[in-house]
């Protein structure tokens, strides 16, 4: 096929450096509209230091989620950040898969929003747990993607190692991240906690971290 | 005339770099934006697991309005990126253009907004329609001018491979646009249907994939 | 002085590329935040197509304010974006002159929405010029700064092109915008489509494209 | 150990451009959404242009808080950009770190306004207080980190300079800000007001000019 006849979708999204670029963009702000949820008390409701401090703790837990959420989002730029190292080029189809994810971290703020107002029921933690899943989704049939289509280089050590760590990373957390949302069905409380924990711990790095002094 | 008699808007805007920085930084901003417009359901509407699940429902018309208007934002995106794959020096001119670009793009959210709003009215198709219509139009003459003004390699068949794809592609979107727009003096949920699948076709590369098995 | 005994001033806001990409960012952000002043009507108080198109001709002056932020925040990101495709080196001071810079922009959509809401009164539009003088103020400073700590190549023709037209357009723009502000004691509607003309010339560079034909 | 076998965690977070680019995203979208929380005054209150300044007046305390939460981000911006002039590697840990960073610079919205709602009480002193603490904080557990992991050229002279540099001003800076904290126990105004000097002191640079005549 002639230079002259390649339609719009096969030049589109070549360069992968400006899909970082929005990647960064729609992390940093989805980050920061997070603690716009977290409203201070009205000075009318408060009238000691007592008050304020009662008021305060009464945001424990939009604090927490502030954290989780952060977390949450941290994670899944890190993960695409890491593919980003090794991925040297790009077409439409790894644009729209991109865009796709990017999609679905915009959404984290409103599920994380949906979770902390309802935390009593099982379909706010289902919701959640479907965001979650479907970034972690995304992120592996992007990786898989651009495996497939050569656009990384194979033979570098670095990326064979990254390809593996990648895809047992990806599928390890989502299963231990289902396994967290089912729990839900013996209780909530149990069933956040245990995702919190997944999430700390891939924060942290607490196992692997063991795992490498062992 | 000399260097040093050049005017401030003879000098002014040659890099591109920033405008493409500014102009990720934009979208990323109105991609995020748009689940602002999606509201969690208050706790005290709430009594059970049904009612949760209700009122989510009733939030799918907000989450197809926010799907799409991402989609559009990345269609217009690509399209300018892809401009930019090939755009190698900039006036103060092409700089504005850009920036009117960017203008058109913070107006989505809103026309989104009053769409998902007002979404049994024509005056609110229309309006939608102009923004994508405006869309377009600048991304157009933003490519016209900098073909014009030899902003690019013209003798890189890449680049005239570019400038053919783009031309056409804004072309026949536009036309599919507005018989999307016009289909509204039948019925108005054919009008949106019609405008989302050119948009979704657009988005996946269904009828290119096609053609390109062919 | 030895090296070892820089104090941390001496040493912080050496890299112009950071400087500009926060810049971009908070202009990026200040740009997509005005929209969110224009709100859509509300579907109760709307009965027919003629309704909605009433309600949206009520949104005129917010557009109108909108596209005229939009312009002055695109006015000065050239004229700062032409700065610094001649500084080269940054020091603390730079630095801070660039981020008071960046904190007068953040101001612009309160500013402007403080005009939009109180038209009528010469306060807010003594407020809205107050804003511009100072973004104009700020950038004289950070280029006259630059200039005199040798941050840019001074024996580059470019350079000194870039010195007197930054110079000039500054001075003229201040005081056209300050005569401008002046015409409220006349009239407000006078002062403020005097503003307006002043930035739509700078904006379609009007004037100095008369005189590239001449 | 073989390249294939390394952990997800060894691979993660290498390269310091990401790092950079997110961290002014957060930072840009900080600062921007400081301006939200000064509200524009309601037409239907304001009679006269006197009422009219009077209501802006009584914006002063928002308005200084505005301004001392942008210099606040402005020196610990100006503090990590500073930093990764010379960290040139980086590992997951740094990353998470710089990612806890971020995530404590997202709080300076939430603890501001919360300081200038609740001006009266020390509680909402020891809040901004301790938001400012953790700034300082993470950033010096980056810098040792980077040091201690040599992600910079410790041969470097620069880089020995701003070590000492670095160290110093936070324990110094931090060391101010507790005293500052501490004298809400004899007033609030004089606490919050020698937090403000300390931040103008480091914008300006003022102590550190005069030596440097000296």
């Amino acid at each position: 096929m002639h230079e002259q006849e390649k339609t719009y979708n096969q030049l589109a999204g070549q360069r992968v450096g400006r899909i970082e670029a929005i990647s960064d963009g729609v992390f940093a702000v989805a980050m920061t509209l997070l603690v716009l949820d977290i409203h201070v008390p009205l000075r009318d409701a408060i009238h000691s230091e007592h008050d304020l401090a009662l008021a305060f703790c009464s945001l424990t837990p939009k604090l927490l989620t502030y954290f989780t959420s952060f977390m949450t989002l941290g994670i899944f730029w890190n993960g695409q950040s890491l593919q980003f190292n090794h991925i040297k080029h790009s077409d439409r189809d790894l644009t729209w898969i991109a865009l796709f994810f990017l999609m679905v971290v915009s959404l984290v703020p409103f599920t994380t929003a949906f979770l902390s107002e309802h935390f009593s029921y099982r379909f706010s933690i289902g919701l959640y747990w479907l965001n979650i899943f479907l970034l972690g989704l995304v992120v592996y049939i992007q990786w898989t993607y651009a495996w497939k289509k050569d656009y990384l280089d194979k033979n570098d050590p670095a990326a064979i190692a990254a390809d593996k760590a990648l895809r047992r990373r990806i599928i390890v957390a989502q299963a231990l991240y289902a396994l967290g949302a089912l729990l839900c069905f013996i209780n909530n409380y149990l069933s956040v906690g245990f995702i919190i924990l997944v999430q700390l711990n891939y924060a942290l790095g607490l196992t692997s971290r063991g795992r490498r002094k062992a």
